[in-house]
């Protein structure tokens, strides 16, 4: 059995999530990049393909092209999927081209650069039968896992109150005239879509808070600001929720915390008890019960859910991060495809990873978030696609 | 030099914040408790006072009877403030009586049942010149008068972002039904006023907000709820907050998180750097940066504001807690009484103790947060009165 | 019922351990100090007594005056113990003339100047059947007692090993030479005994590591040295310990571990699982299984021992402290002497008060680890006395 | 420019320590693994291959037909060095092949059975002229390396206290009789040596506490022992250090302290400050002050050194771990055979990585430590190799 083939496009020189999901893909030994086409700059892409050790013949100048010429190598030499890793206003049409020329997709977040792209990726990925994944990093955690299964099998009984919270500083000075890179196109609407702060990370966090709650938001009412001047895009904002079946939340969200790193964290409050886990300090889960003492579950426990050991690599004590949780979506993706041309049932590791319906979910929580803030109405419907 | 004499009404046999109304007093030794009208049932009074070694004569059936017994007594010995330790529905009523009878008032919060007694409270307070102070314990911690402190010099730059949160856990199940005295009153209209969630903790939060950032909140919109069936008062709530000048933020508290505790915390961010406080480690302050370490201060240290080593009793290291904060108010209302006495300034100790500004202040956040909940208006503007 | 009386000798203006020992009196409103031998100096001895609030006739001017003016006075008025708060070789001529008087002693820590006096006053105790404690704060802290009960009733399993630690950093440089009252005597041999480290936190650690374990130690091996050029004591230390039962340890303490402030803490390992307590958050226990999840036990649970809860004065979430751990030993031993009076046996909270059994064994406990760290032997047996 | 061909010897299925090894060998996408004797079972050692893509061929029943092959295979297609993955004993005899077939060696710690092996290996590098590394994980944190930067560069003054302490708990009770492979041939001193506890952690112990002081141990005191009836080979001990200079320190370590995950913590103390990591949360580094507000250091941040930040992968708050650490020696050595191949010098990210040195003393710390918990001797020099 030979390892699962990968291109990518996007990711060139300097590029930051690019290497990110490079390093995710190749942890587990299970997945081969064997083509890209890194940039729209013909000899950056070259450069960057040698650099990853790529033949030249297998990094293309544009993505069109490598779609046309993997297609028409030998089923066993040419990719079977394409990671997306480019701004946002390139998720739709790269993902579009691949699953016209036959590629699985696993794109990076946002699904797209608006909600009518999502919908119509949707129809696209249906149309194809082809897999197509989307890279909420977070829900790759271990203890992300547990909480989900925690709260799915009743321990906190039924849940009351959900608060998100995702807090940055790195764009709390005007870091888009720097020439960081990263800023300038977040900031801008025409490659970032309509929101900065609620299409980064305000959707990782409603994405984590549906995932880990089990439950979908319902309605919604925000407030959301650019707080350094000049900017046309959100850099800040707070969400009031609203879940079905009457829980609550509050999911706020920045990138002008200034001194916070990548401060992701959730908590559940269920009748029963709660739960809490941050991002920064991922291999610990919290749990928290009225009459006994909190407990501290730790990565790696013998007393886990399946789900959560088959998602860890490494004993207690042995801290994993950041792209072992990416390398979870990767390893769940590889695993579709996998189970997709061997024509068997996935298993449960497998099958958790956000694809499509999440895609869409995210785009209308952008859309939605922004809306509600210009709007007088205090809350807003959160539709169901 | 003799101590202060306090007298007390309520706090009677197993009263909860009585109890720590006195220890906070006792601290010092600056403060002696002369007399007092522990509970409306005149034996349970007389126990009360027993217990605490006061002379019977100076056990009083009611507050009426103290007020008018102490102002007979030589000035000398009679007691010179009272404090208040009722539930909320008796704060107005005693301090009425106590500062017609000329005596200065230190109130446990909510200031008084609603705003329109809050208001009233003001005016008698301005007529009789008397003093007034209103306990929220958590602005007496030394780390939270240097989080003010830093901000209010500049060092975080412009403020914009306030986070604010206290969740509780103890009243997730109906502990109403069991005979928990604090949990009945708390949840009965009768007693505690328009809101328990917000009346209780909500209304520390939002005093913590202005008192840290320094900023008025100028306009809100909220979402309160009481998810334990059965109750007529919110045991849970989410505010978005809109300050003076720019600011925005999140408040959220709650008395149903099942497992928490008592979790105050704050955290605010300003142009250049950010700070958060946590009530259940308040020896801890953190300050964050963009561009260096983040730094940890603690209690105790040398590198410190005048007014946080004021209220300091022990070397770093040595934690202080809750009721060392408390003591903090009561030495500062205690410095208070003696500059008024010896006709001399208030120094800077002294003067930080909440009053009556912020008694009307906090009795306006709790109506009009219950009254923007129950409103499809998305914003409601902050009366100054 | 009246409040017990307390007499001082030490503790005058500008002192540290006489504030610390006056407030924790004063918290739970049940002692009175009534006399007080504050300084060798008259006129500061009258200030400090002033500035108490005490009647100029019994500030007094010296130990043995007060003994005498005290025990003349009427049953009903005069002290009915001593609390002594001077530096280390002061305590046993103060002691001895307490009890010789007729008075209860609380003592500071460590017991006296050296072995040979800590036996003396263990045989004039014996001789005189007054009561003796000494003030091991850390003792005094609910969850230490918590912890010492888990291992007694045995959740741990047979103990194997102790840590315990007690890193400071105040004398990193030299504060004798700054004016710094504490530094000059505690580095003084004619003040401090042979030992600065061991000591003043050494013992704490040996006291607290017996307390908790419920085991002797039974030999040790040590490391002492003074880091500080031209310093006679030590201000640094490490330990290997062995315990009566085969338990094994390591007690490591300084005064020059720069940056620290106060970190004594203590782990225990039994053959079933771990615990660990740090004195800096006081109010966390945590409780470390092999199979299943770490628990944090906090301060107020209501899964707590009934030792724990009857030192405990606040619900969970809302931190005690220092002042509150000293207060729990002034309470117990304010305990001893009511069921002294009135001849009633002791209930369990007043029995747990250190007394002459760990003012021998700290005595002990200093003179060993000095003696064995000028050996080239390497174990040392500790004598039984 | 290829990647770096590497060939592995032990770590077949099942196997801990080498799939470690794989997994930090593949992040970076430098390395590729090309060939392996996988288990000495040749059936395992084929499956082991097969499962990780490797070609039949290159998959070997024996660590010398290994050699023998791959050296016959053309130099653009053979391993370049071998990762020796297998139990203790096994380490010499496949490390001395290897040179003597002229690759070069990555070797798990510790890096021989014995002293003595050590000595003979230091011999054969030198010999060869060949590369060897060791993989002291913990070396490979980018804090770690900024704490020995920091204390280099002379931030804390000279280094005075060492604390290091390498806590587990998985061996608190007979694994080795429930099937249990780590623990059966960590006990055994056939496979393991003559030590466990030391063997295993307590030389990473005394290897960061060089690595992070910058200091060398120059002799020590120890008291090892077995808790755990029946073994034959030590699970706990602690040891008094001194290091060339004067500085002092205490290490110890356990594979018995129930509840207890990986907890290897190190604390190093100099005339103006202190430094505290622990592995169990990787990416923050403390520094003490003093004066000043202790700092938190955190991995990705603008303000670390070069070292330190060509050693991570992600920005601030996107934790990294132990996989992550353990890649950080794969990629100096890489970068070390890189540099051999092109014949020009190493840079600074490369030459930081254990090696033959560290090799000799490691083992001389093991064979010390044991000697000195068996000696009446209080004080055992360590002998320079």
């Amino acid at each position: 059995m030979a390892k699962i083939r990968m291109g990518m496009v996007g990711g060139g020189e300097g590029a930051f999530i690019g290497t990110i999901h490079r390093m995710a893909a190749a942890i587990d030994g299970e997945i081969e990049l064997v083509c890209g086409a890194f940039s729209s700059d013909p000899a950056r892409s070259q450069r960057s393909g040698a650099a990853l050790h790529l033949p030249a013949e297998r990094v293309y100048t544009d993505f069109q092209t490598m779609m046309t010429a993997e297609a028409a190598l030998p089923p066993e030499l040419r990719m079977q999927f394409v990671a997306i890793v480019t701004p946002n206003h390139m998720h739709f049409p790269v993902a579009e081209a691949a699953l016209r020329a036959g590629f699985h997709v696993l794109s990076d977040k946002p699904a797209t650069l608006n909600l009518n792209e999502a919908l119509q990726l949707k129809e696209l990925v249906a149309e194809t039968g082809l897999l197509y994944g989307l890279t909420h990093t977070y829900n790759g955690y271990p203890l992300v896992k547990e909480a989900r299964e925690r709260i799915s099998r009743g321990d906190l009984g039924k849940v009351r109150k959900v608060v998100v919270e995702y807090p940055q500083g790195w764009l709390a000075d005007r870091q888009e005239d720097t020439g960081n890179k990263q800023a300038s196109w977040r900031l801008d609407p025409k490659q970032a879509g309509i929101s900065s702060c609620m299409g980064d990370i305000g959707v990782h966090a409603s994405n984590l808070a549906e995932y880990v709650s089990g439950l979908q938001i319902s309605s919604l009412c925000s407030d959301l600001t650019a707080f350094v001047e000049g900017r046309e895009l959100d850099d800040d904002g707070s969400v009031l929720l609203r879940f079905d079946g009457g829980a609550r939340g509050v999911l706020h969200a920045s990138q002008v915390c200034a001194g916070e790193e990548n401060g992701l964290r959730i908590r559940v409050y269920g009748e029963h008890g709660g739960l809490e886990w941050a991002q920064q300090e991922p291999n610990t889960l919290w749990l928290k019960w009225p009459d006994r003492p909190t407990e501290m579950l730790r990565a790696g426990g013998g007393y886990l859910g399946a789900l959560a050991a088959a998602n860890t690599r490494t004993p207690m004590g042995h801290p994993e991060g950041y792209l072992e949780a990416f390398a979870n979506l990767y390893m769940a993706f590889a695993g579709q495809i996998r189970a997709s041309e061997a024509d068997i049932p996935l298993d449960a590791r497998s099958a958790d990873c956000p694809g499509i319906d999440e895609a869409v979910r995210g785009m209308t929580f952008i859309e939605l978030a922004v809306a509600a803030s210009n709007s007088d109405v205090k809350w807003h419907p959160f539709p169901k696609h």
